[in-house]
């Protein structure tokens, strides 16, 4: 990821974002959701937040979040979250990009990306950036890119969590209510 | 509030919640943020937060978290921020309410509540729960009540700041992408 002096750098895993992403990914149906990070203690971070849920809380309160975070599977780069969706499904994924900046790789609709996920059952793998985004390597080892999400106003500064949410909404929640 | 066991409870005010609801209502052009909880120490916090980005993060970085955060406004209850509208707009807003449950309350539609708002100079007001969700008294108390949002699973535990994302993105996201 960049930080906000673009200099690339290994983001910290936050219990807040795994917890809220884990449960926004198990509403909408997503089959897993990878946290990667490089930094050995990082990823024990992000066992140990879902080994709370999954084997503590879970066991001593009829508590949802827990079956949330059995979803979690952690990594240390794309390449082994890659290898494990192609040895799961047999076939590798639509690579989806996404930033809050316009980018020149190919790109692909909110609309055509839900079509995709309805109509082809070969997996689709979403890539978020925290920090200040996703590196231009990272965009570019991408088979196509969403566009930027836009509210109704020029700030486009929202927190991955967010973006994750909205996401999932527009290319998998049931519509239109 | 209610908490789990269905009991009627003030909720903590987390600061992710107030970080990352600012963002998302910036982003959707929500004219205010009202932070309601009745506690003196939690209203406190919530003013602390405001100010940490509004004065002191903003003056030395050029963050734009700081921006966000000058929408928030911290109240006791749901009649002082109702106050506040009708001395800011000059009229009382409809006021919306959300719950992950079924409710009997007159319903609206997302694509209804869009309308309005594309539509209707008239103020809305959206109202959100933490804990286990808004008390009965409190929806009897809003005009309208949205539908819970569905994802695609049976799932629906999404965090107040999933909740919050997904439906400024229905009811006032750029549309279609």
């Amino acid at each position: 990821m960049r930080n906000r002096r673009g200099e690339i750098v290994a983001t910290s895993t936050t219990s807040m974002d795994v917890h809220d992403i884990a449960r926004s990914a198990r509403t909408y149906g997503v089959a897993r959701y990878f946290v990667v990070t490089p930094v050995p203690s990082q990823k024990a971070i992000a066992w140990r937040i879902r080994g709370f849920w999954t084997e503590g809380e879970r066991a001593v309160e009829a508590s949802r979040r827990g079956e949330a975070m059995e979803y979690v599977v952690v990594a240390d780069d794309l390449e082994e979250t890659l290898r494990f969706i192609e040895d799961a499904e047999g076939v590798a994924p639509l690579l989806v990009a996404t930033s809050a900046r316009p980018a020149s790789q190919a790109g692909i609709s909110y609309r055509e990306l839900r079509q995709r996920l309805r109509d082809d059952p070969r997996p689709v793998y979403v890539v978020f950036g925290t920090g200040w985004g996703m590196t231009d390597e990272l965009v570019d080892a991408c088979d196509v890119i969403l566009p930027p999400i836009e509210g109704n106003s020029e700030f486009n500064h929202l927190s991955v969590r967010a973006a994750v949410a909205i996401i999932l909404d527009r290319i998998a929640g049931r519509r239109e209510q």
